[in-house]
């Protein structure tokens, strides 16, 4: 099949879908902050309704409201997913131009949510949209899902996944998170970290007092640095009792894809202005450690008062987050456990652990349907074969939607942005022109995924076909309700 | 001498001396933000005026301005300090009122700066009034020294210190921290600790990234934490390579002034809620620590991210404030250069240590005419003996006042607050009739230095003077200038 007609209709229309995607970054969507959540949803869904798909809100107890919609229709059916919600911008003097005013500075496009993710939900549905000019109806039933709550830890999503389970039965399922690389490869990944995000808190007098106290008041600063200190050593290894005892060993197909990631050392230290890698690592390890290495992170310290102007005081209170990114075999219910019997092991039993966020581990095959098609059309669009990661390093709730059945869905992620993007940081960004590529590969993805579902059910005639029940009494398509 | 007419006086006009100290208390002056510290410097040079006071602004640099004024005249000279800046007010949400309203509920004036210390400031011009109203002239040079860079690090009053030491040549000084206990009695002390406030900063990425890079990029919040727990022990002890052997053993006087020191210490667990002191710490040995025990105190530790949302980032900094109090024979410039050198034999040369306050320990004879002034006028309006602190557990730069002159001049100090105070944290507080018994002290304490001067000076009348000399052309008195 020839994409002249799709490309040409992607590049006539490049402009509006670039100011679709700045007027979708113009609306705040900060999940931590929770003002301007609905608009954003209601865009969300008028614009899934735009590109013909048939959509329902879900809105589970108090939380962000849940997209789902419905396009095409086939034997097959799989899952996209995505998310309207931001990070929060964290200091706004660290940007060069408003995280919302979506500024547009040298062909590249400014704004908190832009890599992540609102520049793959635009582009996604562009493609759908250009598919269905250029070839009709999309060949199988495509569910997209788009939650606001990905920086919350997705609650309402691991609800919603428990109550409509029969929505998410699919082949396969492509998630959100991706970038090219410095050459200009796409980089793939057949699964995701898991994590476990935790605050630990450490007590002493019931609000802050001079630190003339300091040699008799306990401060729960120090409290906090000693079992802070005793979960991470400084060569740069996880220290949990036990903890590493459960982390599996790689097969061969792990090993064999793990050979063929390229990471562009020079490029990314560059990128983060350091100078070495931690443990001083390099080449294979540094790739190893990156893809298949559990992580523990101090995201955050609090304590005291470390503004302008020296203020002297004993801390009443000090909070460390740390995260916890897991890989086969840990789960984020043995990693909070194996944390906390090592801290009441070392008499750190008065820390107080509280969790923010968990998921699960997802690790898909190379021969899954979504990986193949994935892989297979990036050539085209990008010029050259992609990076194919065994493992994301990040994570996300792909434990809800890819979990909900079992066994569960295979999962593929690629995304738009680039190694500069930093989504996580100030100056979050994306290059245009891998926003309009991101449009044409996910074209072929899905034309790809028609091929390989078509195939698939010519040679499984005789076997039974995955049961793909619609929620009974679902209105869909422009009615808009709430649960 | 009888201080019926004293008190008459003070009582009669208690009601407009508390709304002077809440006209004051509600001119916020935080130093370290900066704003409307030249209107609260000008309030306090009339209010000194007032006082029947010869007044000057000095500005030195870009500093905030210093007020000096001379109350009285004689042979003998005694230099008492103040300072117009208060502390940050911290979380604006730990407040039970507004820390700039000065609201009076249940007898307590609630403000920033209430006890720390405008109170003092004035209760003790309040004082000079009355005694002035009273018994006439003050019995010797009184000169009040009043800086608004006390929670800075006072920078601009040891520059004066040095352009006009002649100015600060006395035969003692009176400070402004102390208060009163949970049994109602005062607490003088006979000096302060000195104090090294650095902070230390690691560094990483060039900004905050995303955690899943967390295995393989450098992260500063562990760095800071390894290096932190390298300085202080999990038992309480402080283990900078050689710091412990600086401290002076105690003499004679230290050891009888601390028998007597009593320290309530159940009230003062149930004040500061908690349940057990540092190190278990009890009787005589939490004392004798208090009092001449160095401090390493972590006063704030930032980095990464800890607002609501749970976001996980790989932070670029991490910052840490460390306090450390000072004892004979420990210098902050020894203490940093142990630290510096601790650090660096470990390998933490990149942590860089900037410095944002020091002082050097003042410490005086029970023997000196202000101690034995303080000591002696406390009975009558306290109702019991004071306590003697041989070292105040505080800092201050008594070193910029006491110290531009050698032999050092003594200094003592006491003040209005009360154990409940808070003055460090929200809801700092006095107790109204601390601040009426504060001015009614101040009056005997006046009376008594003025006796023993008379003493001194007719015992040593063949002996040389102290040398009184005024600077030569300072205009006083109603005409303001700055330098």
């Amino acid at each position: 099949m020839s994409f002249t007609r799709f490309d040409r209709y992607v590049e006539r229309n490049a402009q509006s879908f670039i100011e679709r995607l700045q007027a979708l970054c113009r609306m705040p969507s900060v999940a931590a902050r929770g003002t301007g959540m609905r608009n954003v949803a209601e865009a969300v869904e008028q614009m899934m309704q735009r590109a013909g798909g048939g959509t329902r809100l879900f809105r589970l107890g108090s939380g962000y409201p849940i997209i789902y919609a419905e396009f095409g229709a086939g034997a097959h059916c799989f899952l996209v997913y995505g998310h309207y919600d931001v990070q929060p911008i964290g200091s706004l003097s660290e940007w060069t131009s408003g995280p919302f005013a979506a500024q547009i500075i040298g062909a590249k496009l400014y704004a908190r949510g832009a890599a992540n993710s609102k520049g793959d939900l635009v582009a996604r549905l562009a493609a759908i949209e250009a598919y269905q000019k250029s070839f009709g109806k999309l060949p199988f039933c495509l569910r997209y899902i788009v939650e606001g709550e990905d920086a919350l830890g997705s609650p309402s999503l691991y609800q919603f996944a428990a109550e409509y389970a029969e929505l998410l039965r699919a082949h396969g399922a492509i998630w959100d998170d991706g970038y090219i690389d410095a050459n200009g490869r796409l980089v793939i990944s057949l699964g995701f970290k898991g994590i476990a995000f935790v605050e630990l808190r450490a007590h002493g007098a019931r609000t802050d007092i001079h630190s003339k106290w300091g040699g008799i008041v306990p401060n729960p600063a120090w409290r906090l640095v000693h079992a802070l200190a005793t979960l991470f050593s400084p060569a740069g290894e996880i220290t949990v009792d036990g903890y590493m005892d459960h982390v599996a060993p790689l097969d061969e197909e792990d090993l064999r894809l793990l050979a063929s990631v390229e990471l562009d050392e020079e490029g990314l230290k560059r990128e983060f202005r350091i100078e070495r890698w931690a443990r001083g690592l390099a080449g294979p390890d540094l790739v190893r450690q990156l893809v298949f290495g559990p992580t523990c992170t101090i995201c955050g310290l609090q304590t005291g008062h470390t503004e302008a102007g020296p203020r002297t005081a004993l801390p009443g209170t000090a909070v460390a987050r740390v995260d916890f990114r897991l890989v086969p075999n840990l789960t984020p219910e043995l990693a909070i456990s194996l944390l906390r019997e090592h801290l009441d092991r070392r008499g750190f039993d008065d820390i107080e652990i509280s969790v923010l966020a968990r998921a699960p581990v997802a690790k898909s095959s190379a021969r899954s349907l979504v990986a193949r098609a994935a892989a297979e059309s990036a050539a085209e669009v990008y010029g050259s074969d992609p990076i194919i990661y065994p493992l994301d390093p990040a994570s996300g709730p792909v434990g809800a939607l890819c979990g909900a059945v079992q066994p569960p869905t295979p999962v593929v992620s690629f995304g738009i942005g680039y190694e500069g993007s930093n989504p996580h940081g100030p100056d979050e960004n994306i290059r245009l022109e891998d926003f309009i590529r991101g449009i044409k590969y996910f074209g072929r993805v899905i034309h790809q995924l028609g091929r390989l579902a078509q195939e698939a059910s010519a040679e499984k005639e005789s076997e039974a076909a995955v049961e793909l029940q619609h929620h009974r009494a679902l209105p869909m398509k422009g009615a808009t309700h709430e649960d």
